[in-house]
């Protein structure tokens, strides 16, 4: 393993292979990771354009149990602003190319974090809609910081993907599923007060798809996720034995759910726009909260999210707080499967 | 020891013992803690809602000696706002609720700091003045995370207290007096340009107290601390062997002090205001500034303040570049207090 | 060596040592430095009053490296601001005296290194042109920190220096040259959108003349260093067997020269002006970018800078992604300088 940028670049083999890892971390308890490689002097960097708790500490927090180092920088606010066009005249407001801010880092560093999503408006284009998720989907920042880094790097959420948190969903579905193959998984849309991106959604698809669940991605017409997501975590599903169906029909879709995944998310076509004015209708709010007469309806459904959750919003408190709630079990997996992740790629 | 909350949750004779711990460590000299517990790969969290120098450097660093890994986060800035009311429903700015971020950091550390302060204005109520003060001393914030934690929480400084800078006082006040019981310590208010909080004043007083001096908390009339902690300061004073009285006499009340220590704070009715408009009277100012002359009046007292100080405005430089002056040993006793705290928190 | 504060507070000798020692470090490759002392335990104060993006890292990952930790301060952000005028009346907005930070800082951590830089347009009076600058390159707040400082002090760019840069040119020019004495060194200015600071082409020209070599300082009329500095530098080059010429001919300097490091400055005279004011003339701009014309008057010359670099505006992308360049390597070798530095300063 090379770097660590999207789930799909890796077979559901290697994953399923990444949760035994993560998991028998977990095993050991807190403390050093007696049963990882050894890190001392081996130093993380994490570039967070974005704001993050659970992925930076969980990176922080995992690297120490291992013995090594993270440092984590800010730019834009620690530091200057980057350039990543190929060619740029760089007489503006960009201070650093990507050209040399990936071999600088990877050469200060034994491997590089990036979280850097445009969070629905970003681009270098003015082109909305459709044409600017076709343009952030490309992730050209990470892709191009990835070819010419040394070390590994490891994507903390793109516009594309958030494959870390991708994993920490795997061991989840384990521990919640056992056998998670063939079970039941509906990943269902919500209403939220802002468009959110699509790239943690991407990567709890394929977190289920590549666990074998018989999958329904559940949301109101117009919130399809990106098509080619949508096909690769099908076919991912179906050869792990299980299957995936797009559906709207609340009602329908959580019968015999084992595993809910509450998670909201804009329009592709409000791509370009600033995330307030691709606010969801607030019809849809009361229709597609997640509360107990919905969980109601499931095979006595374990609840996920990612979060952070907006309380009474995206779910009710009495589904939160049921003992079927597995949030914050998710959010600490992110520990075990960030050490999976490092100890992969660090480890001899 | 579960939390590190106020000291008051603590016994004199407890924290008598931390502070043994924590001067044992200091004599141990500069580097790793050898006589304290191996922290390797335990991490500790900070969560700064206020800025800091001494507090997360002193956590950080003793942290470190021992073997251990911090990292600080600042929310609103590295993060987004968090939500504390119960049953809230969360569609304005608040994004993350206690009830997940609590479990959720302590799933991802092994201690939690958290520094939080609403500097007199603050509070969810548009109340002002006492009303203010009684619900912001109630720090729902920290005591709802630390009822929600399952690691230990430490209070880098809420609005009533700051147990830290209390330990390392009792720790310099050993070091000042060697038997500090039954000596003479006046907490001396002293004039600011703006109002402050009266978390530092109260874990200082405390700190006398639980030490078993003779007390005198010397103020402007108006300027009481809280008269819950005055009580109970003077309850731990007396069973400590000491007591304490409450004074505006300075030149009476300097007498025979073996030690000064300094420090301006708002009055409690002026909480809910902002710290501009509940700026002390400038007629206060010459009056309570710790000069050489109050200084004269003292049995060659030592001076302590928690530091940042004003110069010439808190205490004069005569006052702060003598040799009686101990503000600096007291904020490196910051770090030996922290050790002691976290290797009691920590280790086995 | 107590600090580390400018190259010309060390002989040649001595720094020709440090680079002797990064490279030995750097020959070990990456993770633990194994040949350096144990620093765990110890802590490293990082104090940004500007933002950093290698000095930080590189700082941190050396630190790491050795075994010890580092925490980062960004003054005015993370704290409030400080005060460093002798006898100050501070009802301002200053809250901290280095007074007191300085020693507490030094009581926290094994040692610091600071960032403070005033970007041309600081300083505490209202003073311009060559008046301002007199005033600021004294660094009176690192020059008042180190003589308060208990521990080492580096510096970590003031406006007079960045002698963590000039260690690393150093050793690249070692590494480039094998044997640097004699050979020819051009320092060519550049065109910038914005005035720049003298410090780093200050330790820049250093580093050739501590290296002996043939250097020639090339820029626009008015454009000079500080004079000091010209003269140190040609001192310290002919003792070492070099020399320093001044020129503002390109044509001429470039040819035979080894080395090309360009960099752009502002001139002496523009500081107390914003950098956007004292911006330089655009018709300096095409006449002097380093581009495939400039590098081939040369000898064959490698091609540094100390990066941050904007790309086609100081130097073309040709030059950039030629093999000749070696701003990767410089930038990196930041990493084994710091080492060094630190493994000088805090090994036994």
């Amino acid at each position: 393993m090379r770097h660590f940028l999207s789930t799909l670049d890796h077979s559901s083999a290697d994953l399923a292979q990444l949760v035994d890892l993560a998991l028998r971390f977990k095993g050991g308890g807190r403390g050093p990771i007696r049963s990882g490689p050894d890190l001392r002097g081996r130093v993380l960097g994490l570039v967070f354009f974005n704001p993050s708790v659970r992925t930076r500490v969980s990176c922080e927090s995992a690297m120490a149990r291992l013995g090594g180092t993270a440092t984590a920088l800010s730019p834009g606010r620690d530091t200057w602003r980057f350039e990543e066009r190929p060619g740029a005249m760089m007489d503006g407001d960009t201070q650093e190319h990507i050209a040399e801010l990936a071999p600088v880092l990877a050469g200060l560093c034994d491997a590089v974090g990036i979280r850097k999503a445009e969070m629905m408006s970003g681009g270098n284009g003015a082109r909305g809609g459709a044409a600017a998720w076709d343009e952030l989907k490309r992730d050209t920042f990470l892709t191009a910081f990835a070819e010419r880094s040394e070390v590994p790097v490891i994507n903390l959420e793109s516009n594309s993907s958030h494959p870390c948190q991708g994993l920490a969903d795997m061991a989840t579905l384990r521990e919640l599923c056992g056998e998670p193959r063939g079970q039941r998984y509906v990943l269902t849309w919500a209403w939220h007060p802002k468009a959110l991106p699509v790239a943690t959604p991407h990567s709890q698809l394929l977190a289920a798809a590549d666990s074998g669940m018989r999958i329904t991605l559940l949301r109101p017409e117009g919130y399809d996720l990106a098509p080619e997501v949508i096909r690769a975590a099908g076919e991912r599903a179906e050869a792990a034995g299980g299957g995936l169906e797009v559906s709207s029909d609340r009602e329908l879709s959580l019968q015999g759910a084992k595993i809910v995944c509450a998670k909201s998310w804009g329009r592709l076509d409000a791509y370009g726009q600033s995330q307030e004015a691709a606010r969801p209708a607030d019809e849809l709010r009361e229709r597609w909260i997640v509360n107990e007469e919905a969980m109601a309806r499931t095979a006595d459904a374990h609840f996920m999210h990612c979060l952070p959750i907006r309380r009474n919003v995206i779910a009710t408190d009495a589904v939160l707080d049921s003992p079927r709630s597995a949030v914050v079990r998710q959010a600490t997996n992110r520990l075990w499967s960030a050490a999976a992740i490092l100890a992969s790629l660090l480890g001899e």
